[in-house]
Parts: structure tokens; sequence; C-alpha cells
């Protein structure tokens, strides 16, 4: 029944999202979203809120603070950076990838005296490296280091690298957009002072809220510091106050996106962090297989990868914008580009949350391997299905499940 | 079938959101929010995008830039704020509520030379007291005021405010987060720079996101200015790059948030924003009958109130918190607390977006009649809900639909 209207209800492809993220969202996390407003002072809310911290706190494995940020992760991102130094400060970013890069950016803008760390794009950053730079910046307030970096497909040796901060008297920051609820993390044991995500990628809800934790001795210095963090939307002690016993009001939440996020959260509990963790190891490990078998180049070296992203390097003579368009055309199949100085060289395969499942290995791999020819790249027939497929048979998916 | 599983779905009240936002959304933009997620750089995704900003146009009755920030309707007005001046600009904001408080302590974290121009709550600010702080300061870079003041629940001359400013050679930006297809705004028309507006109000959407207008002016100071804004995710410049002709990427969309917000943009353009406007004066003429009926006093004159958000003074003796706690939980009913200098002294009405059908006013009406004696104030039976008959009979509110 359309009555003449001039907009009829919106409607969107179905895809299968196998990029760097948005991975797709959980059927139970999607109703989720649609379930009825409520307002964000509702005591019904509060509720809601204080089960939610509990609840990323398993998550992010903290008994400190764990709240959401209401945007994306660069959001989270910016929050932490603005609250956790003032401007002159001097601030260490590890950078081995495109997202440090932003951190960078960003850091610059607020007009911190940025000390980026440069290391190579798909290595694990050697800790002796940022070492050598406290011994340099004895007087470093913050150092910045992402966990799992999206645009290299690399794990970082982010306990290290708080351990060093920490003996220098600074504090440490990092960015688990990737890793969080895909692989290991230990906020407390690590000894973390703040760390973001995203709700796009392992939890397997929509992109647009940033789940964080926070330490005490972080939040203390946003308490006391000498000049309040340039931004109130993103100040982290502000957020911390409304998610906090008092819930003292702030901008007004996307209440819609936390009940999404808690949903996801509680669907991941469900599964146990570890059982997940070992889904996307045994998918990323099948994933593999069969790009072996494609003969196809993984720059990252097994120890240094991710299983959440794997970058493949793209054979000579394969165009990366037309294999790319190619999939997503006739497989509604996205991959994701590569960023920065890996651009046009190389695609990023997601197999993320709800997207790191078997059915979407085999999926990606037969259209590479039908895809590949016509950009002139030879494969044999059927051997990357079956190389996958043997490796499942070794190491199985754990089933996932609503 | 729970399965033994420790978190099942998640499950919310219903409640008669009427308090300032967010109100509640409706059916058909809860149900676009489960739409399966697809990537923000997905050629589907850039279709929807060019189609929304196109319709944001028509609902701020621009042919500028329209597209929406990815946070709360606090991360716009941040937005504006770190976008349209630099450290140590002069920046005028008239203040006559709460909200402007907000973007008075904003700016001051921002490092501006803050002028506010404080006056009265609950009346228009004279366009005179702009006038003369701009011959104080000719040098001001942005001068900022609010169209709709959802603390004081008054409408503001901001068609004068704009032309001053641009006299003066200065920038205008103001909040429509309430006025937005709740009553007439003209962005080109009234030569506005920058506006920003909130998705949970008249617009019918979950909030958590900001739509917002922006002037080609504008956003040529934007590119041009001395220093890039202190923020990088709230920089009005890549945000409108992210959403203009190249899609330049940016952070990661709210991609379930945009379709909610599409498709609440789409049902007020189905409805027409005059009918909307209409339906917003016709519901509101009826609460004001009912409450006068009920002998309460609404401090804000005629000519400077708004129809979408009604301030009502507490009678003496009643106590805030506790008839706002009764109305919620004996009627489900949210209606708003006073903030600032009207902290304690009034509750607000909200009538916006999905919100505002007569039902609504009745449900109130009779809560307000059964309520209000338990706290000491003696209201007539029945006479309330008469009231508000005979006024929807004078003038009747246009049907809402989907």
């Amino acid at each position: 029944m359309n009555n003449g209207q001039r907009y009829e209800p919106l409607a969107v492809p179905r895809r299968v999202i196998l990029g760097p993220g948005p991975s797709s969202a959980n059927p139970r996390v999607l109703r989720a979203m649609s379930l009825p407003i409520i307002g964000y002072l509702d005591p019904a809310f509060f509720e809601l809120l204080d089960d939610l911290g509990g609840m990323l706190g398993e998550i992010f494995k903290t008994n400190q603070r764990a709240f959401a940020v209401a945007g994306a992760g660069s959001a989270g991102m910016e929050a932490g950076l603005v609250s956790l130094a003032v401007p002159g400060d001097t601030v260490i970013i590890c950078s081995y990838g495109y997202f440090c890069e932003r951190q960078i950016i960003m850091a610059e803008r607020l007009g911190f005296n940025v000390v980026p760390l440069r290391t190579e794009w798909g290595k694990s950053m050697e800790p002796q490296v940022l070492a050598d730079a406290l011994k340099q910046h004895p007087d470093t307030q913050l150092v910045v280091g992402i966990h799992a970096e999206t645009s290299a497909g690399t794990i970082q040796p982010i306990e290290e690298f708080s351990r060093l901060a920490h003996e220098s008297g600074a504090l440490f920051m990092t960015d688990v957009v990737t890793s969080l609820a895909g692989c290991e993390l230990e906020f407390d044991a690590w000894d973390l002072d703040y760390a973001y995500s995203g709700s796009q990628k392992c939890l397997a809800a929509p992109p647009g809220i940033s789940p964080v934790a926070l330490s005490e001795r972080a939040l203390e210095y946003i308490r006391n510091r000498p000049t309040p963090p340039s931004s109130w939307y993103l100040d982290l002690s502000l957020i911390a106050d409304y998610w906090g016993p008092d819930h003292i009001a702030h901008h007004t939440a996307p209440v819609s996106m936390i009940y999404g996020l808690r949903e996801a959260v509680g669907m991941a509990l469900n599964e146990t962090l570890e059982t997940r963790w070992e889904r996307h190891e045994a998918n990323a490990a099948a994933l593999r297989a069969g790009l072996d078998a494609l003969n196809l180049e993984l720059p990252v070296s097994e120890s240094d990868r991710l299983d959440q992203l794997t970058v493949v390097k793209l054979p000579k003579g394969v165009d990366d914008i037309k294999l790319r368009t190619q999939l997503l055309d006739e497989y509604s199949i996205e991959v994701g580009r590569g960023l920065g100085q890996f651009a046009g060289k190389v695609i990023r395969i997601g197999l993320m949350g709800e997207s790191c499942v078997p059915a979407n290995v085999f999926a990606l791999l037969n259209a590479l391997e039908k895809t590949l020819p016509e950009h002139g790249f030879e494969v044999a027939n059927g051997a990357a299905m079956a190389a996958a497929s043997a490796q499942l048979a070794k190491k199985p998916s754990p089933i996932y499940s609503a």
C-alpha cells in the first residue's frame, strides 16, 4: 500500500560483509535496535546502563570503569586523546598503520608535542623502540599504541607498551577496535589506562557506538588536570559520570545503539569470550588455508598476524578496484581495500563477530577462485575450498548461535 | 527457549514520552533500524547518503549542504563551535536558557573569547541586545543563538540575529534541535550559516545522530581557516566531504542510525512540513487549553512560546520529583524536569513528532488531573480533557500516519 506517498520504506541490499568493519550485525541485535525508545534519564534506562557497564567490564576484563562513548570508534579515539593530555604535553604515538596515523593527526590538532614512533607496517613493533623513546622523553604524559592494527593486520605487544609507559610515569591508551571480543585482551591484568573499541567488529552490533574501559588512575587524572579537555562532548570524566552511580546528565544518550550494544555484549557473554576467540581462530585458519591453496601471499608473518583481519597481497596485474567491484556486484561480498602505504597493493578480509562463520569462508574462497582468473591470475579449481574444509576438520569452528 | 543462556533478549517498558526529548520513535522508523548492515563505503550506502542529503535539504529548506553528524545534538553543537572559530576568536553567545549555557561552556573550553549575552529565561531576546554587543565587538567571528530553547520553552528571532551577525561580518550558527520539522525554519531564506538538530524530537527517530545544514560560506571558512579545528571527529568540512559527491572516507558512519534518520525524514516529507507544523500547533493548543482548565500557570507568554515544548509552573507545594515519579510509575508517562534556574520550579511537556497526537494530550491531562490533588493541588474533575477536546474541535490535529 503506497497511498501515493513520496517515500516508501527503505530497502537495502543483503551483503556478505567481509571487510575491515562494519561486519554484519546479529539478527537478535538488529531486533533489539527496534525496541521502543525510553528516556535517557528514565530509571529503567539507568538500570540498563548499570547492567551494560558490568557486562562491558566482563568483556574488557576490568573491575574499573567500562561504558560507551556516543560515536564511532574514532570518537572513542579522540575522547582518549583529548581527555588524557593537555596541549603542550608530550604524547608518544606508536605508528605501524593507518589508524596510528589518524591518532597522530588528532593529537597534532589537539596541540600536543607529538612524538611519532614509526615502524614497519605488517610487523609487531619492538618494545625497545618505545623504551628508547621514553628515555629520550622522560616527561611523556601519554603513550598510545594500537592493539590490533586493522590497516596492517597486525597484533601488537601492548602489555609491554603499557608496562614501559608506567615505568616512565606516563599513562597508556590503546585501540582495541578490532581486538575486543575477537582475541585475548585483559584490561586490568595488563594494567591499561584507556581502551576504546567499536561495536561493529567482533561484537556484531551496528557501527556508531564505542565501548571503552578507563582506569581509576586515568579518571583521577582527568578530574584533576589543570584545564578541562577542549571537548565537552568527548570528556571521558563527564561520560563516566553519566554511566556512574549518580547518572549525572550529559548529552542525550543514543538509546537504540545502547539497546543494540547490550544485546551484542550479552550474546558474546552467552557464547563466552574463550569460545568466541576460538571461533575467530578456527575460521581465520580455514581462510588462510584456502588463500594458500590459491597461491595468494599473506604479507604478515604468523607470529604478528590477526585472526579477525587477514591482509592479502594482490597478485601482479590484479586491479584492486576492479576485483573488489566484481566481488560486490556479482557475489554481494564486500572485502576491504588497502589504506595508506598498502593502498592498491592488498585487500583486507575481515572475519569478525557475526561474519565469522565457515559459510562465509567458503563463499569468499569460491568467489575469489571464480574471479581471479578473469583478472589474469590462474588458480586451481576447487583446491581452496577443499583446503579450508580440511583445516576446519582439524580445528572446527564452534557453532555460532543466538 | 532460554537454553540456559545468561542473557535473554532485552525488554524495555512501554512509555508515553512527553518530555523534552527523546520523544517516541515511529514504528516504521524502528523497523528501518533493524535492516541489515551494509558497509559505509558501499556504493549502495553512498546512494542512500545522496538521497538523504537531498531530503534533509528539504527539511532545512536549503540548497546548500545538509548532512548528519554522528553523535547526539550536543555533538552537532560542538561540531559547529569547533569548526567555525579558532581559539582566541571573539564568539558572541546569546543566552536565554540551559542549552545556551552549555554552548558557553563548550566555547570556553575551546579557548574562544566568549561574550555571553544573558537575557531573561522564558522570553525572546531583543535583537537590539545583539546589535549593541556587535558594536562593542566589531571583530566578532561567530554569533550563536538557539532557535527553540528547550529548557525555557521559547522561540527566538534567529532571522534577525543572523542578519545582524552578517552585517558585522560574523558567521551565524543556531540550534534547531527542537524546532526542526516542528515549526517554521528556513535555512537559506534566513541566511543561516550552520544549524544543528537532533533526530529524537520532531523527526521521531531515535536519539544519536544530529542532522545539520551548513552554508557554502561557512564551509569555505573552515577549508581556509589558519589552523584546522582541534577536533578531527567533529570537523564539519571532513564530514561534509564524506557526504559530498566524492564520499571521502572519514570515521565509520553509524549505518543503522542513518537508516532510521532516512525513514524519519521520508515520513516527515510524506506528511509535508506544513501539515507537521499544523499538527504541533493543534495538539499544543489542546494541551494548553487543558492545562489552563487545571489552573496551571504557563510562564512563557503567547508570542514567545513553543508548540513543541510547554513549560508549566509547578503549583506551590507540589514536589517536582514526587510528581514526575508518580506520573512515570503509575501512568508510564515521562515529562521533563526544569533545568538550571528553572530546576524544581517547572515541569516541561514535550509534544513532538511521534508523541504529538491527541491521545497523548488526553492521557497526560487525565494523569495530571488524578495526581495533582494527591500533591495538595485541587483541580476540577473532567474539565481539562473537556477543554482540550473543545480546542481540538475548533482546530483539529491532522491525522498522523505512517
